[in-house]
């Protein structure tokens, strides 16, 4: 949480941290906005350690640097017309004004950074520092950093952020389940009133009218995948492709909230008005192991302990699984999880390959999703939840959606 | 263009480039981007200098790689699950990992390194593999990489997308006026049929609408900004405020296509019904130093001389300009242009703080926008088309919609 900020830099023995914002990055710069809640602007945070956090900002973005609520400072504080006159050559100059910004504002000493930009230009940025700042040393973290271990744990008010954009998500896909099911089929394609094929697209088409209804982003992809597509687990679906009944297809819906910035996961599976007895086993293998992973988390536990168990469970019901196979592009080939908050994918691992320690605390977000995929039988099956550990250590689905497999046609 | 990479490693000596392309940055690593082809995947391109670029991916996106069109090195080619668990600790793991990335790829020398990244996370990886890789140094360009130079100028297939997308934004611009037109004004504010005021959220949910229609995204938020907010350049509008007339709406959108990329970049300024006679004498200036600006672009002229004509013509109107003010929140406060791409922004500079001899060549692709702020007065003006250098040398605006200051009410 925010609160820990502090005291992650006290154990790293950093003196300051500077968490960067350029431009045009500000949907994917999860770090900085966790800094300045989500607001969209060009600029840097600076927190020396047992300070608030400041901002620098520039004046066409006033509004937005009031609306983060940090404390806030003016670029104009230094003189960038005069600093680019005398430094024609763009690496100069912004040493230069890096060099002033520390002086100004009294940061010297170990310097964490972080934030999203283009790596090779920082590594220039920062060889040049060293002979312009010598009282600054630049540290990378490059695991567990301060912020990571501060976005770790979610506070109860951005529980209840993540599991407000799970109701809407679920909703979306209620309202994608009853518009397959109000069609009908003929042979086995899925076709509307005039006999037309309703196609992904229309499916794709209709989740996004519903994602901006409720102000809602969904930055890559949306995954509906049919066939031997969801037997790919990171397949788009083919837009161009008819529904057809039967088969399998792969919903994988992760949408973040337009305005907060945090993200729900979650991954339903269906046949169109019955299922092969094919995919019937698959899917009720897979929902099996859903079920018994989600009755059984615990705070304290080790997060890879219900890998091995997710893992023992295919493997008794005849599947490959990663802890005996590799490379594995059949059976259950991915880990059972991983955390979310401000990005998709955050650090809390479930993986076969290595123990990192973590442990399911209170504040941890994560999902659970266990998962089958054969694509030369054209099946894949996904079952997702967004789970989160309460404050009192309680677990709760933040994904209030139904698991059926087959949508009826009502049509 | 991508035909140049060779060229401009062999002019900084660089034996082999490495672009990375981390989960979840998708839609903002323009370098990683602009070598895949906007597909969206997890993986990293490595090129040797006079060969192909390679593109190593993960089975679970082995669709997505292949419509790349790059060649294929699957990850699966290094025991990624043997060297976690030789090498707990992710950084160790990593540095392996690379080490026989670049052991087995031939790559050697110095290396550039480009793509979006965490920056701390970066400069620990890279500190690190000093000691491992010997025969490697990886090499940051600030400015002027070689990816940033090869983008610089766009092909002609290139510039057909982004013709293609500044077709669709002007689309979207012109029912964005027949929608605000269509209504009526009671008192000084926009009502629809029921008098019910209409609000700049209304209008933002038109922009999605037709930006879904169109298959354009805008990942940023769109500029919709009236009254005092139309005087500060990046302000976005309030969605709760009803439209009025008489005051000044800047309209400045920038939409990139879903599947390319490539973005569109304009603004149009509007009074609804009337404008004030203060609000018609600022967009008499801005819109005749637009004019001016648009027929005079030559290709071969530098780009910093149209910012100092656009200062000149201002400061004759009684305009301050930033050549001789600073820090300046009102008149003209920013540059007249910039280059755009796979990013709104790229380096193609109209600064008034220095010169780096950017020219308008073939290929060049860019935006002319001169504007005027007066938020105490409730004005702000901006005009911006996306301009092009045609291969033939001839100057192209990418922006067909129309410049009228004045939306008619005829409902």
């Amino acid at each position: 949480m925010k609160s820990d900020i502090d005291r992650l830099m006290m154990a790293r023995g950093l003196d300051a941290i500077v968490v960067q914002g350029p431009d045009g990055l500000g949907a994917v710069n999860a770090p900085f906005n966790y800094l300045v809640k989500g607001q969209h602007l060009t600029g840097n945070v600076i927190k020396l350690r047992g300070r608030p956090p400041q901002l620098l900002f520039g004046s066409m973005e006033r509004l937005q640097a009031e609306a983060s609520g940090l404390d806030l400072v003016p670029m104009s504080k230094w003189n960038v017309p005069q600093i680019m006159k005398q430094h024609p050559e763009r690496l100069g100059a912004s040493v230069e004004l890096w060099r002033q910004i520390f002086a100004s504002l009294g940061v010297r000493g170990r310097v964490g950074w972080y934030g999203v930009g283009e790596s090779g230009a920082f590594l220039a940025l920062v060889e040049r520092l060293k002979g312009v700042a010598p009282d600054v040393t630049i540290v990378g973290e490059y695991e567990k950093s301060v912020i990571d271990e501060a976005r770790r744990t979610k506070d109860a008010q951005e529980i209840e952020m993540l599991a407000d954009v799970g109701r809407r998500a679920a909703e979306i896909v209620r309202n994608v389940i009853a518009f397959i099911g109000a069609h009908r089929a003929s042979d086995d394609v899925v076709v509307d009133a005039d006999k037309r094929p309703v196609k992904i697209g229309d499916v794709k088409a209709l989740i996004r009218r519903e994602l901006d209804r409720l102000a809602l982003d969904h930055p890559e992809p949306v995954i509906f995948a049919q066939g031997r597509d969801a037997g790919i687990p990171h397949a788009n679906g083919d837009d161009a492709a008819p529904l057809r009944t039967g088969e399998t297809i792969v919903f994988d819906f992760f949408p973040k909230d337009r305005r907060t910035g945090y993200y729900h996961d979650m991954t339903r599976t269906f046949c169109i008005g019955h299922a092969t007895s094919d995919a019937q086993r698959v899917y009720d293998d897979v929902r099996a192991v859903f079920d018994l992973i989600m009755s059984s988390l615990t705070v304290g536990q080790r997060s890879r302990h219900y890998q091995d168990v997710t893992c023992e469970e295919f493997t008794r019901r005849g599947h490959k699984t990663p802890d005996k196979h590799w490379p594995l592009e059949e059976g259950y080939c991915h880990s059972l999880g991983h955390g979310l908050g401000l990005e998709v994918h955050e650090p809390l691992a479930f993986s076969s390959f290595v123990d990192r320690g973590d442990v399911l605390e209170p504040g941890s977000v994560f999902t659970i999703e266990p998962g089958l995929y054969y694509p030369d039988r054209r099946i894949g099956v996904r079952v997702e939840d967004t789970v989160a550990v309460m404050p009192d250590g309680t677990i709760r689905s933040l994904t209030p959606a139904p698991y059926d497999l087959i949508i009826p046609l009502r049509g």
